[in-house]
């Protein structure tokens, strides 16, 4: 495994080594947490939780990462074999990935030595932000797509090789069933999914022996795709090949006005019985754009995203902040305008009527309340104190989440959940 | 070094299968090209290419993944062998990184046997895409700065790890003069830069108290945070203690209404003779802020940009595609509307007038024309033909494109550029 130190921001380091010379080395408490949801966001999905634990496992500083600090002259010897040493000891508060979050909640606490807590900031914030991020659009899709089938195929335009990964991980914690990113299923076990692309539609002196070629290697599962030249000419091709015996699972529409197309395709494949042959589209969609699709009736069975998921496009950030809440014991608040934090180590309660979520109390870590508990205790002196399960348990928590959250949340029209803060 | 070879999409496996299969091994060529530039770019800035050169060295798969491709069902041994001796002997051609760019232009051209330049697709669109999404948007906010300095505080914020360290490559190629990321300091040999955070000077007992622990461990090109609690009393305590001898290169505000204090903290400190002390503000800035600011002639020296810029948050990808254009030497053109291409391998003639840029054609390859070609062989037969040079050449060559560049499109205003795309 390679050092992941260097991951910081420089001033974590520079302010870690004055916290030492001035004995600042007492228990702290930072908190993280999204200030305000974004625009288009009712709610959040937590995640990443796994890969933070990864990477806190790996966070050293190796020989060659403490040569290239040395050369900046801002350090001294005694601060450089402290961080020769580094290894995280500290305890982790989480709410496990695949829960539905909200503002101001404390998604990660670190309670640790006054130094290694600030020293974590960059890393925690950079990997749970990306893929609560994530999780958190691609709901957005899954909940618009009903019982369509919802895939990832944005590994491409992904911020990065990891972020690409990290995104796969996400969007499948959120319900996609299936992604094109082959790391992601070595990895997280994620099924892949793919069809073809135009490339290899245009290498065939015609679409006919394109998919004729395709189908003879992989007779199962043919999904075509139609859209290379015409359309329509694609799908009836799909059609005289069925008659041959090449049958083909779906078709896919990649371009043009899919409202339209896809119901001329549809008509163009019933007509000649061709009933379960599925449609799939793809193209640039994102929640909004399967809602619409899906509120006019127009026949599509499954639907490719990528792009504007893996980047969250409407809302490629989230006002995530890791705070000091807690010095030795002692509540720690900012007051800059408009950053105001909460102090304390704190427990999120879920209110429930019934079976469904009305309302969030976050408060002391170690006051009692009514509700369900969300922040658990994962790590203690640096160790895993409970086993976290899989994507798939994460994904099962988001699901069962889903089905206690009040439908209007559930909608991509915007709403709000009641969130009270116990100021103390 | 790990393989990279999963970082693919399922896809390009199963059709590079087909192509073996059916003997579709000639020499293809591959574009990557940006079909349209986003709203608020007049430009873009290409950049990534020593990244994807680098990860194409190490784009293998190894056993473990061979076992997982096999457990997939879709895959031949023979397919699986050919992947297992998987190594890039093809050409890539590209447009050297920091020079600008602008739509329809073949930022990297691979030609190489059809099965390894299709194969090819994911990796080169995700490191090449990125990258110049970011410095295309970090170039506006160096630019909107005009001779002040601007650094990157975007780790944390943006899209993993990975990401954040390419996200601080691009924008130092972009101008920048600094990065708070430590990993692309030692990587890249970029600046580091730091100050402190709120919660540094929340552990003090009191903010006169933060700032002299920090200046007793950096005496020198100290700045203070002086927004924790009240920004002009913050600024008057760096007056004190200036005159104990304690002497601040600068201040740093990150929250509240810039502009007003900005000019509060200047007079404060211009009242008691620290004109010397420069202003540093950071906090959600992008490059609409930082024109604002210094058009209204607030008193600001440097500016710390993070999020927006690493996340390029107003346009957060690029309709970047890679698309076959020849086969054999056979002009290739896919006609799905809106989404046309260019057949052939090309390349881009920049038109001077004087000194400025007044117009591209893109041409074939072997075609001559009046002006200065861009693009470059950079790779045959998987050997490298020439030393790429260093990050800071690639800032030189975009200091050099950005001298030469009509002014209007230094401007954040929309403004657009002549490219011509000859049709064969």
């Amino acid at each position: 495994m390679p050092s992941f130190g260097l991951f910081t921001d420089l001033y974590e380091l520079t302010m870690a080594q004055v916290y030492l010379k001035e004995n600042k080395t007492g228990r702290a408490v930072f908190s993280l947490f999204v200030r305000k949801l974004p625009q288009n966001r009712n709610f959040l999905v937590s995640c990443g939780l796994e890969t933070l634990l990864e990477l806190l496992e790996n966070f050293r500083f190796s020989d060659e990462d403490l040569l290239y600090l040395k050369s900046l002259g801002k350090f001294s010897e005694e601060f450089l074999d402290f961080l020769k040493e580094f290894e995280f000891k500290g305890s982790l508060y989480a709410i496990p990935e695949g829960r539905v979050i909200f503002q101001n909640e404390p998604i990660i606490q670190i309670e640790a030595d006054l130094p290694t807590a600030q020293i974590l900031e960059t890393l925690v914030i950079n990997t749970i932000h990306h893929q609560t991020l994530i999780a958190s659009k691609a709901v957005r899709c899954k909940l618009a797509s009903k019982d369509k089938k919802v895939v990832d195929f944005g590994l491409r335009r992904a911020h990065s090789l990891e972020g690409g990964l990290w995104a796969s991980r996400a969007c499948y914690i959120a319900g996609f069933d299936g992604t094109s990113n082959l790391m992601a299923g070595k990895v997280y076990g994620i099924p892949v999914v793919g069809t073809m692309a135009h490339s290899f539609v245009m290498i065939f002196p015609s679409e006919e022996e394109a998919f004729r070629a395709f189908a003879k290697v992989y007779p199962e599962n043919t999904i075509f795709l139609i859209d290379t030249y015409d359309t329509l000419e694609g799908a009836k091709k799909v059609v005289s090949l069925w008659k041959e015996g090449i049958r083909a699972v779906g078709v896919r529409i990649d371009s043009g006005d899919i409202q339209n197309i896809a119901r001329e395709v549809r008509r163009i494949l019933d007509e000649e019985g061709l009933k379960e042959v599925k449609i799939f589209v793809s193209g640039g969609l994102d929640e909004v754009d399967i809602d619409k699709l899906l509120s006019q009736d127009v026949p599509v069975d499954a639907f490719g995203v990528g792009t504007k998921v893996v980047t969250s496009s409407d809302s490629p950030y989230l006002d995530m902040a890791y705070k000091l809440v807690e010095y030795e014991g002692k509540p720690k608040v900012k007051k800059s305008p408009g950053k105001e934090t909460f102090p304390y180590k704190r427990q999120v309660y879920r209110l429930y009527e019934g079976s469904v979520a009305k309302m969030d109390k976050v408060v002391k870590f170690r006051d009692r309340s009514e509700g369900e508990p969300l922040v658990e205790k994962v790590l203690e002196d640096g160790r895993l104190l409970k086993n976290l399960g899989s994507v798939k348990e994460a994904r099962e928590r988001l699901l069962e989440d889903l089905s206690k959250l009040p439908e209007d949340l559930k909608k991509l029209k915007k709403a709000s959940y009641r969130v009270e803060i116990l100021r103390y």
